[in-house]
């Protein structure tokens, strides 16, 4: 059975915060890994917490972030 | 042991889409769903995942739509 | 490698309800499901509420319903 | 906050089998929905499960298929 | 094996309605958990839902909320 | 964004139990529920066990109990 | 840091079925684990299900029954 | 169907925390339980977690404390 | 409530392995259960894993092969 | 496509008991194990639960245990 | 409690694509990880997906992918 | 709706051994990720296993680790 070449992905978790919702933590999660990552196709929500302290909500949200990996890079 | 007429209801699952945030998404799902069908009553999130491209970010929640089925109705 | 033509099924999610019980929940969605269905093989329980109002409840059981699927259905 | 008008998906839940393995129930499920569905799009495996009779094996798989609705579909 | 004495949490669940979206839903429940209980921390989102009724949806969100225990307090 | 004041529900955990069944063990939970907690709405089933000894059965049904907050009820 | 001796169980998993309903399932697994086993403590409900044929509805129950092990058993 | 009078429990959730380990963190959030309810009778483990500061690690643990219902607790 | 007497059937484990995948390695498990095992009608998959080592693959899948119980088969 | 010859194990679920913890609890089901089989290979945890009783507590815990299966051996 | 100096691993997530089934979209997340990974040695799979376009299938498996960090690597 | 700027963690995972128990394999896979990772701050158990050979067990426990990105890191 020979073997065909498909594309490889691979998927980075990451916690955005914010004080104002949990779209905006997306954000911030995905704005920071495109600062470094090339390639991000798609994120899935994993988790939705958050902490609370004086009378503020910050929203936190885990994102697996997945990108197409490219010949050199390390899984 | 009788058997009582209680009322029966269905879910159907649909996915709705939107650049600004979830719960946008969720409301054309709903609007989407109220089109076609009568008597929606309630949904469920089941997930939240997103598509990057370019600059952006689509959300997409995946919903459960409750309604009640009329008798003439496909379940 | 050939391909060979097995059978396919489709499931459908109905939530049945009753003041009596979750066996009874049980059999009217299972009811109503062969009134407009034909061929439904099996079922599945995925959850079980209820609904608390007066002094009374009302039992709801969520089931997958399976059927095999006629060559003009719709999925 | 304006509503923007995203694109809306439906999954539905199939069941393909085969004698000879879990890919090729799967083509089974796929070939059987793009008979009757258009803009099927993606799906995603639930359950592997199997008959045994016989000396025989029968694969079964369980998919949600997704597709995007038009506008005059019952979702 | 001495014990040693460690702080000791609890968890309440709540669930928080909102005519807006999930974010403003969670700060009904956490607004609500403030007037009564001292020490919340933080809270874990376990369930989105929603209710509809005429043209508008209820949001409704299920939140775990943990607070430090006092001396005094019944667990 | 202004924050409007939508109703807030608290859930408690109760294990019901029965000689006879688990609609009976529902039952018991729920009355139970009634006698101090005024307002409880709906359960949601999370667990369903028993106990055997001698040649009887105890059914044991694990319940979330759903109901409205008061403005001077702790959650 | 020395072993101590606690007592060990074991769990097996029985599908009972009924055409009445699912406590009456219970019962028949229970009724069969109990001719051939000694020391069944307990059960755990893992699945709910049903076969449909004709106008019946075979109600099938996966249970796990946990028995004190005995020296001499196999695990 | 007469309803017979089982027993009823509720289940609190607690979170224990040690510097030494899981099986500490439990002991403290029973110890801590015990203070303030009597009839506690078992737990579940439902997560365990830890925070990490300096060069230490705070073990903790979340539990599902049961616990008889007296006639005169609220639930 | 007069008790019926349904059939009854027990579960058991297996993790079939194989170089070729995880459909091979489903029918090694079925085809060793079948040399000891009268009356094993289903499986169920319930995880798929793999170990690797110089330049190859072995496949795992754990399954769940269910059988009727004989009247004299310890379950 | 031929069958090659996999190697196949079975699972079997034990509940360990301790006074003095969970690992020492696993040590108690691992060498009950170890009495009666052989080529007992890994366990998996499923479950950790105790019993609580005058001021003492009873760590339970369920394993999986996963063995090779030789010839004679019933699943 | 002196600490003993056990192996640790590292696992990364993977998705592998295909054209012909998921076990070689297998293949070629592990023939990937292994051009830039050394000591790989188990794998799990996460999800089973596909995507669906023309008349074919790209099937995707997520793969966690378990391998021996060594003592110079970044977690 | 203007973004502010959250701080984003990254979550690896990581599995530690250990011949003594769950607790001092946690320490190893903590140990591990403090020498090559700064600003690690919580982490979560997500599965407890063990190797069995000889007379010994190898406690494994999968835990993912929590830790602030710095703005040169790669997610």
């Amino acid at each position: 059975m020979a073997t065909t070449h498909g594309k490889v992905y691979r998927k980075t978790e990451l916690v955005g915060t914010s004080d104002t919702g949990f779209d905006d933590a997306v954000r911030h999660a995905v704005d920071r890994a495109r600062k470094t990552l090339r390639n991000i196709e798609w994120f899935e929500v994993k988790e939705e917490r958050g902490k609370l302290s004086g009378g503020g909500i910050e929203y936190q949200v885990t994102l697996e972030v997945g990108f197409a990996l490219e010949d050199t890079m390390t899984p």
